[in-house]
């Protein structure tokens, strides 16, 4: 006997079939279609690199553990992407004909070597928009209101984009007085503040506390009364509209040295937000955000669904400026964001409370009879005319009870029983698989059961393709 | 000064951006929903599978040069997969709970170490359909149907779908009293029939003959006399109708020993294609078709375009059996197809005739004056609104001739002019860069250009949005 493989998957990876990557691929296709009308180029970029370009001058400069390696044929060290930023950066830096500003979109899969777990896989999809060559803040504009564009188009009206400026944070800081090498860390503190509370984030910038669910303690940072006042003075800052929120962030850090620049692009960012009367009202400015400091240089974005705020942010981004800096030193302005495709999916499955279906399809034609086989493909090519997704069952001699449970096993909802009895009388069976398998479990007499075939119903089958999209919600 | 990284795209990949990206796209949206209205459930599986996985017990089995490489951190040898056929049967393999027969289309770049070459690339999109665990010709007749309707769907009716069945042509062979170990030379020289004409075939079966074109010889197979009027006798098989085509191919082989099975499948086959009013008038049994014998077992096809003979086939497949057989030794009745999707997205272009736009962008919207902006956003949104794919030029302070530039060398067919002047009157001029393009090479006098502005036209700000939708074509 031959050697057999073993069909594994590799570790940290999966597959995914049905309605599953349906609804992955269905929102892709609404966010591509509200990016193009933006005016957003599709990109592609290869899956593979040089590993330099991944890794950076220094192996590992990226901080990302990735897959990389030798190549004999070629000589060459290559590696997988680990997000679709480098690539960009690659493409923008290696095309310096390509006119500006450049507004590109990408999707597609992206890998790390990072410990699997709980919808954590080592290859999963990323989803970039960015603006490439300009600093002004229409490009910032256009990437808010395109995210939220895409929302709205995804049925996700009741979503809030939160939007800050890097240089309102810093300004902020310097003028409590803290010390530059002290930004990042007070930063971090504030950005708990939803967690911890302002007492919380108070405690955590001077002497620290104790940890009311572990009981462990949380080191301070130690900052002196002055600047920690003045710190959660301007976290205090509140106001009924967002211009008068600009307004008093204005007034407030007028007079610190170096926030004119970003004083400026905040009250442009808001004017031009404010000329978008269909999303501007979900955008909120808010002088709090922190995200990910480390990386931007101007205003920084975040959305989040109202329903459900444990999800965090689904999409988020910011300006920045060391894009192409690895391959020409060049500081190129850029913004942009990404959105969290998997994490909105769930979301969207989490608000339609809907089950879910593992398969496309809607209906099952059943096979009773192999001399009708020409009527099963009529009916279900009647069914696919009539915009369901239908099959019919493609194995002929299969006995009916195995059909249903193919039926049942993939999640289709309903089932279409023909045999030459109803030909003739025109009358058709509809078996729902749902409600049949729900009965199933209330009743205790079989023979009951078998009697009133619970989720069972006849009808002419002229009105078959009516009555099921009636029953799918298609109408 | 930091070492800097070369901007490069490794050996044999390709960058692809902008409307040729966006073709695919719209290429693969329709080919799914297609799949997905005839009940094939979308599947996807990682690009990074197990060398073994790929390359079978004997490494280099498959005859595919790939990616491989290995992995220290894990122990274990990983490659790039260069088909999704493999893939699914590790799927399969591994999932032996799935309920049969299983539907599945998916798409997804593939990597194979070959050769560089024009339009040739290590990287690249295959598009597949097949149908798993059944023997019924009824999943046969639905790949064709399929196939046929996605064509129908991308705006290509003019389409032919030839089918045949590997045992018409074994069976001829038998006939004809050609042995076993001849059956693939011979099969090879049919497949050249459209090349080289039946005098051609002919030759090649028997003593060769000399290329008209190139002068070289080419040896014959040597056939006897007997054994090639046997072969010539059935490719000149014709008939006016396929039913009539068939009754003739049975009465020719149907007392040819092994032949009834596939007999029998042609009749089944041609009936249930027949059954489809929409599609089948383009689908033609073809005694004659002889793809990749090697590998298939049953049923082949190919779609080819009635207008684009040269492009050859551009979907085809057929039924086999050896899916599985590498992990289990089980012989799993399939049948599926490729689509070609470069091949059909090359072939959509010539047919359409137009001029291949570098972008999306249908509309760019100049910024001519900065406190205009507020418009400018207004306009772009309208733009959008209205269904065009519209940008606004993202730097408000570029020079008009800039600006004008970016759209042209990113081939936006339409720019809209608005300064403080046309904002008063309403009026707006539009730029058409193509036909501004076209009078420049025309007109020798700089003068008489600039004053004439080819390309050039005003109109009332409430009428852009209508026009500019004729003009695209898009009304």
């Amino acid at each position: 006997m031959a050697q057999r493989i073993q069909p594994k998957l590799v570790k940290g990876m999966r597959d995914q079939v049905g309605a599953a990557v349906a609804r992955r691929h269905d929102l892709i296709q609404t966010a591509r279609r509200v990016f193009e009308r933006f005016g957003f180029q599709p990109l592609e970029t290869p899956v593979v690199e040089y590993e330099q370009t991944l890794t950076g001058v220094k192996a590992g400069e990226t901080g990302q553990r990735i897959y990389t390696w030798h190549m004999a044929e070629d000589d060459v060290h290559l590696g997988l992407r680990f997000d679709l930023t480098v690539p960009l950066a690659r493409f923008v830096a290696g095309n310096r004909e390509l006119r500006r500003p450049f507004k590109r979109y990408q999707t597609g899969p992206v890998f790390r070597v990072d410990k699997p777990g709980a919808g954590r896989f080592r290859e999963f999809h990323q989803f970039d928009i960015d603006v490439v060559g300009t600093p002004s803040m229409m490009a910032d504009a256009e990437i808010v209101v395109a995210m939220g564009t895409v929302l709205a188009e995804l049925g996700l009206p009741d979503y809030t984009i939160r939007w800050n400026h890097r240089g309102v944070l810093n300004a902020a800081l310097t003028r409590a007085g803290v010390p530059d090498d002290m930004a990042t860390p007070v930063i971090r503190v504030i950005d708990k503040e939803d967690k911890i509370g302002a007492e919380g984030v108070r405690a955590e910038l001077g002497p620290g506390r104790i940890d009311a669910e572990s009981g462990a303690k949380i080191d301070g940072l130690g900052l002196p009364r002055e600047q920690i006042d003045g710190i959660v003075e301007f976290l205090q800052i509140s106001a009924d509209t967002d211009d008068a929120l600009v307004a008093k962030v204005v007034e407030l850090l007028g007079d610190v040295k170096g926030s004119a620049d970003a004083l400026r692009e905040v009250a442009e960012l808001r004017q031009f937000l404010s000329t978008e009367a269909a999303v501007c009202d979900r955008i909120k400015f808010e002088p709090r955000l922190a995200r990910g400091m480390d990386y931007y240089t101007g205003p920084i974005f975040e959305a989040s669904l109202d329903a459900l705020p444990a999800y965090g942010s689904i999409m988020g981004g910011g300006r920045y400026n060391q894009l192409v800096s690895r391959f020409s030193g060049e500081q190129l302005p850029a913004t942009g964001a990404s959105i969290g495709v998997d994490r909105l999916l769930a979301a969207l499955d989490e608000l339609s409370g809907e089950r879910r279906r593992g398969t496309v399809t809607d209906v099952l034609v059943t096979t009773m009879d192999k001399k009708l086989t020409p009527h099963y493909l009529e009916l279900v090519r009647e069914l696919r005319q009539g915009g369901l997704n239908a099959e019919v069952f493609l194995k002929p001699k299969a006995r009916l009870g195995d059909q249903l449970r193919y039926a049942s096993e993939w999640g289709i909802p309903f089932a279409v029983i023909v045999g030459s009895d109803e030909l003739e009388s025109g009358i058709v069976t509809v078996k729902d698989l749902e409600a049949g398998k729900e009965a199933s479990t209330d009743v205790e007499d079989r023979a009951q059961w078998v009697e009133e075939r619970p989720g069972q119903f006849e009808l002419p089958r002229t009105e078959l393709l009516a009555r099921l999209r009636q029953l799918l919600g298609r109408d």
